[in-house]
């Protein structure tokens, strides 16, 4: 059986390889910044998607690679200025780009690789690849938004959390399997399923890393309880709310709200998470969105690229495990 | 003769009006952000100029105020950013957008109106507009990150500076003129020519702009000196440390460098600047452009249309006297 993880493995180096040409575009303020975020690394889940995809339906132009680092570009972007709105202090076990940097200057490498992100696709000339990117990047943008707009709030719907992730984390997967689709000549209906195959998956991920967060930092990189001092509500830090006493939940609520655990209760709160299965819990949430994604993969033509995406679903799943 | 000012009055508010359309269709959390920005007023000099640009070579198409919207957009989201980064209070009179609601906020929502606007240029459905499009955003973006680079370094030269402002402020007005001029259909040297004169009327605003720095805060609605609180080096600054002697010359560059100019010294350092005429000395920098935006003009077909964009160069050389 071909893995999937030496395929990540071997294909990596030639992600990173057009990725680091990218940042060699960018105006040179720009690109120390872009770099450092590169180089921290990362899974490259975004393009490797793409990649595969394109090649599913037997197409490996370059103009695949370059839809490929656009998304990516988006991606680091993104997690730049988040990590400046959270006020991270690493990401990926090294320090943030805006602790290296500045804040500031953090800000406009972001807008930078933004804007560079969008006339790489602009420069494939595709109106449907140009229009479905720029609303991908909208929707991500709204999903982080969105997601600001709701901090500190316990009692977030489970509705409102899936529109919060599909937007931030979804979008950018699904237009990261359905534009190389799309490119490659697949007909209609089989972009769409790419695509839904890449919003589930982008799901299903997100819940998975939400889950993470009750993990030790020596398995993720992160520092535990991020959540919980971001005052992000997700399904784990719900499900550990509904097993408290009503005093101890409204404590926590308070607390939650202003962000004011300490890092002992953290700690506490974290392990307590562990002890009650609840990152198991919360993992669990992905399985229908995985269904989901190999249903629609399943429509895609049979073959070894096929074979390979449908390992994908199992290695967001035992993702940290 | 028609006259420029009363055009604009009766234009501004159907550029403003569907500007206000767009607003409404970003995700719900970016909208108070971006109407708080586009209420706080501003002259309309893009979008303006696009209509006017179209116009002259026939068009009025809807398709030429998305192009005027999504470049307003992108010039609002960098106010909004810049506002963050310069720590800037107030913004045409009013408080800025990331004091209103928090820097988070203004940053996010920042990213929303650049993706939305790259949306709108999207669905025009032309690829010489997505992909200039998308390059002036790279320029702008780039302008900001190489001005933020020398920001307290007295000796940038007046190459450095020109190419900052072309970035940060002109390319904006490059593409305001250039993609009307495509859209409707205008000949590829009368497109070039638009190019340049909007680059050309880019660069002589924000010298003048730049010049109004030594203005009264009663004159422009911003805080004189801000550009030598915020280390900025433009002409003004850079004719000001020229009248000085050596050794205060070395406190001033020490100063700037730092940022800690007291008040009372900034107060001063404005007093003196237009005691010497240097904001009068700064504004003539900008006439060689202009003279060659009303070169460019020349080679646009004649009529009203013509007439009008024929009064801005002076509109913008006198802007705030």
């Amino acid at each position: 059986m071909l893995d999937i993880k030496r395929v990540l493995r071997e294909e990596q180096p030639k992600i990173s390889a057009a990725l680091e040409r990218e940042v060699e575009a960018l105006p040179a303020a720009a690109r120390p910044i872009a770099r450092h975020t590169l180089l921290a690394g990362g899974k490259r889940l975004r393009p490797l998607l793409s990649a595969h995809m394109g090649r599913l339906f037997g197409c490996a132009h370059p103009d695949i690679y370059a839809i490929a680092g656009a998304i990516e570009f988006v991606h680091m972007a993104t997690l730049i200025h988040d990590d400046i709105l959270d006020n991270a202090t690493t990401r990926r076990g090294v320090l943030a780009a805006h602790k290296v940097f500045t804040p500031t200057a953090a800000i406009l490498a972001g807008d930078v690789m933004l804007a560079h992100a969008a006339r790489m696709v602009a420069h494939i000339d595709n109106t449907f690849i140009a229009q479905r990117f720029a609303e991908a990047v909208v929707h991500t943008a709204a999903g982080e938004i969105d997601e600001f707009t709701h901090l500190g709030n316990i009692n977030l719907s489970y509705e409102d959390y899936l529109a919060i992730i599909t937007g931030k984390t979804a979008w950018n997967l699904r237009i990261a399997c359905q534009l190389p689709a799309h490119y490659a000549g697949a007909a209609p209906e089989q972009v769409e399923a790419a695509a839904v195959y890449g919003l589930e998956l982008g799901i299903a991920f997100q819940i998975v890393d939400d889950a993470l967060d009750a993990a030790p930092e020596s398995d993720t990189g992160k520092p535990s309880g991020g959540d919980l001092r971001e005052r992000k509500c997700t399904p784990l830090t719900r499900f550990y709310f509904e097993t408290l006493s009503e005093p101890d939940a409204a404590v926590f609520a308070e607390k939650f709200a202003a962000g004011s655990f300490s890092e002992k209760e953290l700690d506490a709160i974290v392990v307590a998470m562990r002890e009650k299965g609840l990152d198991k819990k919360t993992r669990d949430l992905a399985e229908p969105h995985l269904a989901k994604a190999k249903e629609a993969l399943a429509l895609l033509p049979a073959g070894r690229e096929r074979d390979l995406l449908a390992q994908v679903p199992d290695f967001i799943k035992n993702r940290g495990n």
